[in-house]
């Protein structure tokens, strides 16, 4: 596998050239926080995005579909937290088009250069003075800090505890090239696509199609591979913006250029994904699962999320349980076909590494460092099927009391 | 509809003519309580039986699978709660035919006509010896006694917090037919199959054929709607004996007294099956989906379950929170195909009957209102999907602490 030179460094969507952002706090839903963020590229940028596979898709996500689909480029994206704006019919869609129209006139660009998004609570109609206001103070407050850019990972946050922002650096055809992204998680999380909201800012030159290709080819084995509750919302969307401001030598094709740029991409969606895993409702684990030696790369993706999609797996990662029963159990109703006599099961964190199961019989492990093993606030269980050289990592968290109660308290 | 006279009375396992029961302390795991059951039939038995679709099969899931398919016969059942004889390999098969030659040695009775049944831990070894022994209680304590059925129940309880037992008489060809049951949850359950441990005695005369479909024509509209926690167990069983004790005209084909026994055993499945659910670990209440105006049955079906999987809707349930919005969102991600803008929501219980949305808008509905009919014991929201006219209830619970609490303890 070539390995590519990739720099991460303190950043999020200002990170790269020509980006500014801002969040401000605009009363949609929360009080006393900031709950509008915006972000710009004054150059035209190159767009691709992926969103919910869920039926019932929130008005910003149809909005923003047919953007990504038929625009020639963007220059804005503006979201809320606090209302989902789903499941609020024509209205919705609406919202969405005045919301539109307010930021294009705000910032002198097309209405159609303008993304949507929303997160919050379902079925509650959007207060559309108040986003009009919003989009008055964002487009004021608009600038290319890292301050600017933490003000807008804030404004999306909803039961979030921590931002999930990153920044790379990578060289591609000699040129420095800079992607910087933040999203927010951390219920109603699951597979296809799974995050919530992810905005993804790169200077990188790079043809609509090509960066099309490099989120497709990437979020599979990322964003979708992460779950907090089984849950897939319906408001997922992944945009990333790509505006040239880097000057490399456009990206038109498959290539070196495009694998670097790819597996710079790579680092940072699989940073965000496992982090939002992380940041989990109630977590206080993180739960990866790697399986090794599947016989098909889909087999390898079933087996992992459904491990961590488990309630009790979950629940056995909270009590610090080697429940390795529960792994086998979840493993065998994935929908994958495999020989139970061939699985083995390790436990590892930075306490160690512990095999529980080898090919279909109990380990005679001690439990105490199994215990010790499971104590640490990241987890992995390493899934060996022994059938072929195909692997899959997958990302989820612990099932703890303050998952339940979030959400029997929280409207979402 | 063709109306049945069905009644139900206080009974179980014993109820029907010619079946014997008995549960007694093995101490296979547990102390202090019974842990193993047995059911007899002096009279050799027509037997069919549904098995979980989890790859991974327990060893005695594997055995009864062949005993079911090729013995002409079957006279016992013996089943242990506390360890569950999966994941042990070769050694746990071996376990299941020394413990059938022992209930066939003690019942005097032939190998091939002895059914195993175990729930418990997985991974951990049987001890053969103390099955023994409970083997030869079981067969000295064998009783046709009310008493005698719930104390079998009782054995094969694990976290279950209440005994799921029924007895229902009706009349087939003139004759007085019974049908009586028991089932235990009450976590690892998901539909395909869900139901951990359900044994059916009845003593109608029917073949083994129609049997067969009577049992697989009622379990997908009845244990396999139910869900408490969307993990599928390693040993579900569904088994149903049919000993001919009542005497009545030989049910060999499709026809009145097919139908007639079918609604009874519908009767018999949904009991159980419901009650499982609203016995979910943790659970504080039974939480019910209704869809209605389906496009297909199968369609039907996938809405309902996706509902009551949902651990955002059941944790919304627990917080008798009215969040329709979770519930447009599982539908959204069921797998059916719909549109939004069809769908109307009802909350029902005891305390009354609301709409909280309706052909795709949020309706202005009082909080309060809906809060008293969420904070019932039994809760059901019934989906009209304005498609065609397939139907469908899936059942399940609300997620609690408590689910959390038990099964970051509990060793399954």
């Amino acid at each position: 596998m070539k390995e590519y030179n990739i720099s991460q460094f303190d950043g999020g969507v200002t990170a790269a050239k020509g980006y500014k952002a801002a969040g401000v706090a605009a009363h949609i839903k929360y009080e006393g926080r900031r709950d509008m963020a915006m972000i710009y590229s004054a150059t035209p940028a190159t767009v691709a995005g992926m969103f919910t596979s869920n039926v019932v898709k929130a008005a910003p996500v149809l909005y923003d579909m047919d953007i990504v689909k038929n625009s020639p480029y963007v220059q804005a994206v503006v979201a809320n937290s606090g209302i989902a704006n789903a499941a609020t019919s024509q209205q919705g869609m609406q919202v969405c088009r005045d919301t539109a129209k307010a930021v294009a006139e705000a910032l002198s660009i097309p209405e159609n250069a303008v993304l949507i998004g929303s997160t919050g609570v379902i079925g509650d109609p959007i207060p559309m003075d108040r986003v009009k206001a919003g989009v008055k103070d964002l487009a004021a407050a608009l600038s290319d800090t890292r301050q600017a850019a933490a003000d807008a990972e804030a404004a999306i946050m909803t039961t979030d505890t921590v931002p999930k922002e990153i920044a790379v650096k990578t060289t591609i055809g000699g040129t420095e090239v800079t992607i910087g992204g933040m999203s927010k998680g951390s219920g109603m999380i699951h597979p296809n696509m799974c995050t919530m909201l992810a905005y993804i800012c790169t200077d990188c030159d790079i043809s609509k199609e090509m960066l099309e290709r490099a989120a497709h080819t990437d979020i599979p084995d990322t964003f979708n591979m992460i779950t907090v509750d089984g849950d897939t919302s319906t408001n997922d969307t992944y945009l990333i913006l790509a505006n040239g401001e880097a000057h490399n030598p456009r990206i038109e094709s498959e290539g070196d250029d495009f694998d670097a740029f790819l597996a710079a991409l790579h680092f940072v969606n699989e940073y965000l994904a496992r982090n939002m895993a992380k940041d989990g409702e109630g977590a206080t684990a993180l739960f990866e699962a790697k399986v090794i030696n599947a016989d098909t790369k889909e087999n390898a993706r079933l087996l992992a999320r459904s491990v961590v999609g488990s309630s009790l797996c979950k629940a056995a990662v909270y009590g610090h349980d080697s429940n390795f029963g529960r792994i086998l159990c979840a493993l065998g109703y994935s929908g994958a076909q495999f020989d139970p006599e061939k699985v083995s099961l390790d436990f590892t964190s930075s306490a160690g590494t512990i095999r529980v199961f080898d090919k279909g019989s109990k380990c005679d492990y001690s439990e105490d460092t199994a215990t010790a093993i499971l104590s640490e606030d990241e987890v992995t269980v390493i899934i060996d099927m022994d059938m072929g050289s195909a692997s899959a990592t997958a990302w989820g968290c612990d099932l703890s009391y303050d998952y339940v109660k979030i959400n029997a308290d929280y409207r979402s």
